[in-house]
């Protein structure tokens, strides 16, 4: 049911005909409220694409009644114009929905585009969707939602958790950053529980830093990058911070490890986690090192324990640490002790499609897990067919 | 020639046995001076290999009488009994030399190896490899030397500039840092210009700044990248510092550019300058970040001029500069204008092997320019089979 598993939530998908396939291209989401508390995280490129700019405006008031969302075309790059078409297509939604009852202004509109850079959106293909997309509101409409704002995703991404009385549902696309300019990841997280602008905020600021900052298939960041979160506390229940938070980083950690499976042309998922670092910050940029170099990745395809890439990765990176006291394990064998040769190789074994990777700082106390994927010959034909 | 075109070198290259392959492995570059100055730049990856750990005390006076350098391993994470191999490599060179009649200490004997990490070397057949290369050193042995430091190198790289009555000479190995751990950066530098050793170390920072670090292929930092300069004086021409330098600087670059060309898997060549910057370092954060995008390598690699993936790069770093100033030319078509949509992106042609992109940020005078290569299904596939 993804975001319209919490009560107060309608969605929906249609096909507009933004993408030449012909599959689902625009989705809907609103909040019937009676809250319509939201939050949201968005890329830190310096190009953001028109939605996101718009979108930050949208929330930064903390309310939004209504996503709009389009696969297709990112709107990114578009200039002044980009950015008029998403401004036009916000009051669409507001005016549309206006019109069916549902009295909505344009500033609690937010707006999501996906799919290639630097291209105009088809308008009038996007207008008329708006109204179907608003035709076929639905309050099981989630699972349509989630279809339509597929990309090169191969399946849909949804997610929900009740717990304490209410409920959070989410719908998520894109392969973390390895998508590329055409497959940015969007998420809608949706609620139930009575919470406030600064539960929203902060509950979704430490969710995305635990799991969507924590993937990161090919460290490239996306121009449409954008996580929202909407509650309609329809279900009266007003839960302890703490609980909610954990809820709400439950679903994003689901829909993120969805993500990563579904990463274009990955066939081993990895799982990297140092510990024993002297501070988080420490372990976690020792991970995203490792979690980036090619080397490694290309070695993880071919099931080859290379844990000389593992130690060349963190090798770069200003970490308190000794290199003479780190130890790294593969898939629970410990091929590298003290910075050097530890348990046979031979003794991996890497058939299945997750692999563990371990580094022990030997510095402290704190530790940090990043999500990627390994790095495929059909990456790189997805990635360099895909536009031509 | 390479680094036997300088008079007052000798060089060679044998096969002592320690690649599987048969294939040279061995190589020796002897200065006869009658200077013996030299400098040295390496690695600055924590987990540094032992001949880096033991040349960098070697080069730290500037004075080094011999280069010994193998290939078919790296020595690198090997703790103290991988640094005692290249310690007592460097005594027996030195002895060697002393009994043929060249008498050398081993504290000016630098070390370099290549090949796979975590692997102890065969020392009983690099030993006899040395005395081997001894054996063979010749005025022209320079080729021989420059094959017998290959790993995945598919030919030897050499280079040489005569100038104002002196010549500078060269070798290389490695595919810049794309290489894995089994193919790092090896570089001797030979001249037989009389300079002192604070115009050997300042000319090598500028040479090596300006080339070696501006070529990129993967964004991995090996654990032995060596480059190291050295001076006999037998010309007897004392060069004008900034000739020097020059000259220096021009053999670096014909080398750098031979290792991009000879990157694993590699079929586009890709130039990447940014210009009007604010700064040199903005220029130069801007292109590197764009020859890491794997997306881009990718869209390069299937000839799609995707301007939005190197705006989405460009988007990732701190330097000055307002996105909706920025221009990105590909093979000199300007497909993006303002941050937005230039010329058509059909009148790039890219079938071709060098693929130029310029990126004007508008913001300044500064430029730089980092080579590096696309992305292949080969890379892949070397990186993957490699160690199996």
């Amino acid at each position: 049911m993804s975001v319209t598993s919490p009560a107060g939530f309608r969605a929906s998908g249609v096909t507009a005909g933004i993408k030449a396939s012909g599959k689902p291209d625009v989705a809907l989401v609103l909040n019937d409220g009676p809250l319509s508390v939201a939050a949201g995280v968005f890329t830190e490129n310096r190009f953001a694409a028109a939605p996101v700019l718009w979108s930050r405006q949208v929330v930064a008031d903390h309310e939004v009644r209504a996503v709009i969302l389009n696969s297709g075309g990112a709107n990114a790059c578009t200039g002044p114009e980009g950015f008029a078409d998403t401004h036009h297509t916000a009051e669409h939604v507001a005016a549309a929905l206006t019109g069916a009852g549902v009295e909505v202004g344009p500033g609690d509109v937010a707006v999501c585009s996906t799919g290639l850079i630097g291209e105009r959106l088809p308008m009038d293909k996007l207008l008329a969707g708006v109204d179907a997309a608003i035709a076929a509101l639905s309050a099981d409409g989630g699972p349509d939602a989630a279809v339509s704002i597929m990309t090169t995703d191969t399946v849909p991404k949804t997610a929900t958790v009740r717990t304490g009385g209410y409920a959070v549902g989410g719908m998520a696309k894109g392969a973390g950053m390895l998508a590329p300019a055409l497959a940015t990841m969007l998420v809608v997280v949706t609620t139930d529980a009575v919470i406030d602008a600064e539960l929203a905020e902060s509950a979704l600021r430490v969710a995305t830093s635990l799991t969507f900052d924590r993937i990161d298939s090919d460290g490239c960041m996306s121009t449409n990058d954008t996580v929202l979160l909407l509650a309609s506390g329809a279900s009266g229940v007003a839960p302890d911070p703490a609980s909610f938070t954990d809820a709400l980083t439950e679903v994003c950690a689901d829909l993120a490890r969805q993500l990563i499976t579904d990463a274009e042309g990955a066939s081993k998922d990895i799982e990297i986690s140092v510990q024993n670092a002297a501070t988080e910050a420490d372990a976690l940029m020792a991970a995203r090192a490792v979690s980036r170099s090619n080397l490694l990745k290309c070695a993880i395809h071919g099931e080859d324990p290379n844990w000389g890439r593992i130690l060349s990765a963190v090798g770069t990176v200003p970490a308190a640490f000794e290199p003479d006291r780190v130890d790294v394990a593969i898939n629970d064998v410990w091929v590298c002790r003290s910075g050097g040769v530890g348990d046979s190789r031979d003794l991996v074994d890497m058939a299945g499609r997750l692999v563990r990777i371990v580094v022990d700082l030997g510095a402290g106390s704190s530790s940090a897990t990043v999500l990627t994927n390994d790095l495929t010959a059909d990456y790189v034909h997805e990635n360099s067919a895909y536009s031509t």
